[in-house]
């Protein structure tokens, strides 16, 4: 009998009996979270078409106010008002304005870890990946489904197999190996598929990296991303105390893939994607000198502590260009006050940066940070479709928190090995 | 012959003869400047009304992205773009998202000066009093003609004295004497008119209390207000430099006021003013006990060093109540990074505050952290009229930074001096 992939191990586990791709399979859900763009409509759903307005694990249920927050208009402030007052009434955690994105929050705070499995009503969900548990976004109705009963159903994903080599090298990040993937998976090469990352390679990566690879998965279609959990995660699970049960599940040697794909973190350079998609994607070098309006450094792919490093890096000692608006968006509260400790806020601030409380924002391009027409803007985030942040003739270029900073002090695409090292 | 006020030695000496209340002078300007609701219109009305494009001082007129910044929607991208396109073409200094509100930087940075005449296309230009300089707000048409011309009519205005006696203490600041002041000259007691202060008490008010008091002299209806220029005034000139001439002016012993106010300030107590508007002003004492949803530390008004320190003597060491969202936005770039330097953002964002980048932010009601139906803010803003900053069922209540950092932490409108001596 052949070995398993971590997907097929993880629900063959929760079912008790063996299961395949294609299984429908119903399951005990670990974590349920929603956003302010969400747990709106979840509440709707569950008052309106199931007609019974409970929450059967109180403790394990989060609600987050990220992505308008605070709000801007007087209908959404009614929405969050709602989300407090539902949360007061069943007792459930939600996290006010200013606390954090939610995918970052749920890391930092250990409520996703090796073996869970945790659905959020956001497609960034994936990005709990990053620690080994099965992790993935769902729709409201889904949300809903799964705070009232506990459980949802999921169809077994095949697997995807990226093997990583070696180790990553000069100012790239996650984010550059991510930008990778996607140009050559394409933007649905993996759908619906767990894409699960293997080989030498994983150790070398922060947290932080493996955070932002796992968040893009979804970029490729991917169902859920997986990273197997390794000392680092343990370690910072040591830290901040896991919050459900911490059950590691590592994929058989002799599993059976659809695909394998092989990256050589050595060879990565700094990336980019251009409109329309995320996988329109190419090193930096093919489009150096395209004129930029605004850079965003922030989002749940590029909002912690080692992008804001990163981006310091760079503009320590330098000058945000007169043309650009940079701004400066930590992932969380915690990220914040980090930043502040170690003196990365002053450096970002020194240089011309705006610094904001934590939220989604321009990536969500509902309240703060949009384009005007034809303007362009480098983005640290996940999505770079016409529209998604501001005037549709406005251009989105995705990219590393390396790439984005020295775009905001030359006022254009370059590479950002012309302005560090190492 | 009788002595003359401040605003009529100004316009004698601006029209080489002597004037008195309603006369209509026209005078050079010395500074005009607009902000992103305002500068679009001006723009507009020049092209398409004046059939002309000039910019007559280009070296003393400005530009500020303040209000919604950064924008929130294409639109309004689309006009920040058309303003940093015109002043790149007339070479207008153009202060772009982040770098402060325009009534503050143009304190700071010495665009108001004694003795200078200042126009704004928005109504709390009358800030500029502060440092005895005839600020006004105009319209955008008005504000159009001064860029067009360098010049701009003016109906001479009467003047009402008010007398400031000794000095303040305990946890009271100049918003507390703006409030019992509207409290005593209501919303159009002063219209008009120069609300011009004298007296000994003057000299023991900070500049940022000063500015605070000359920023709410508009919603008593005031054309402008006057501080005598003092060493304080002077010194601050000499550290930032003045940009325009300085001809401090100070009104004759024998002046002829319409009416002359006195204000101990020894006696003034922490107000609020409540809905609907702000002359419904009275000591917090009276309306203790309120329970409040946000409470927003910023704007033009109370966004100053003085302000913030006000408020983390109250929040340092305490905790925001868990139902209130606490939204702290420095005035400036400058006071973004004096208050970084001080450990004060620390203590905010440690207290759990959430601070963002410079902007008129909640004060508008335009973009972020509106108000929920039914909610209660307490900011330290100037206008709290019904749906002015969310829902219209919402209350907005103006306080002080002592004030409104004393409800944060209780959840409740409460009188600082519970919580804070001195």
């Amino acid at each position: 009998m052949a070995g398993q992939t971590f997907v097929e191990k993880l629900f063959s586990l929760r079912t008790g009996r063996r299961v395949s791709p294609g299984e429908i399979v119903v399951v005990d859900v670990d974590v349920v979270y929603a956003q302010d763009g969400t747990a709106p409509l979840a509440i709707r759903v569950m008052r309106e078409e199931f007609g019974v307005e409970r929450v059967a694990k109180p403790d394990r249920t989060l609600f987050f106010i990220d992505h308008v927050s605070p709000s801007s208009n007087p209908d959404t402030s009614a929405l969050h008002r709602l989300m407090r007052e539902f949360a007061a009434r069943h007792g459930i955690r939600l996290y006010d304005v200013g606390m954090g994105i939610s995918h970052q929050v749920v890391f930092e705070e250990g409520w996703v870890v090796p073996g869970a499995v945790v659905v959020g009503a956001d497609s960034h969900t994936v990005t709990g990946g990053a620690v080994g548990a099965f992790a993935t976004g769902v729709g409201s109705t889904d949300a809903a489904a799964a705070m009232v009963s506990g459980r949802l159903w999921f169809r077994v994903p095949e697997a995807i197999r990226v093997w990583l080599r070696g180790s990553l090298s000069g100012p790239v990040l996650g984010k550059d190996v991510a930008l990778k993937l996607l140009s050559i998976l394409g933007s649905s090469g993996a759908s619906y598929k767990s894409l699960e990352f293997w080989g030498d390679g994983v150790k070398s990566l922060s947290l932080a990296s493996r955070l932002t690879i796992a968040n893009m998965s979804v970029e490729m279609g991917a169902k859920n991303a997986y990273f197997p959990p390794d000392e680092r995660v343990f370690e910072h699970l040591r830290n901040v105390g896991a919050k459900v049960p911490v059950r590691p599940i590592y994929p058989d040697p002799d599993a059976v893939y659809s695909d394998e794909i092989e990256v050589e973190l050595d060879k990565v350079e700094p990336m980019v994607a251009l409109p329309p998609n995320p996988s329109n994607a190419k090193p930096v070098t093919e489009v150096e000198g395209l004129e930029v309006d605004q850079v965003f450094i922030g989002s749940c792919t590029n909002g912690r502590e080692e992008d804001f490093e990163a981006a310091a890096r760079v503009l320590k000692g330098r000058k945000v260009h007169p043309r650009v608006r940079c701004i400066a968006v930590p992932a969380s509260r915690r990220v914040y006050m980090n930043l502040l400790k170690r003196g990365i806020i002053d450096i970002l601030v020194e240089a011309g940066c705006i610094v904001t409380h934590s939220t989604c924002g321009p990536c969500v391009g509902a309240h703060f940070g949009l384009l005007g027409p034809e303007e362009v803007g480098v983005f640290t985030t996940n999505r770079n479709f016409p529209g998604r942040a501001g005037h549709r003739s406005a251009k989105i270029i995705l990219a590393s928190p390396y790439t984005a900073a020295a775009a905001a002090v030359t006022g254009k695409l370059v590479d950002p090995r012309s302005l560090i090292r190492g």
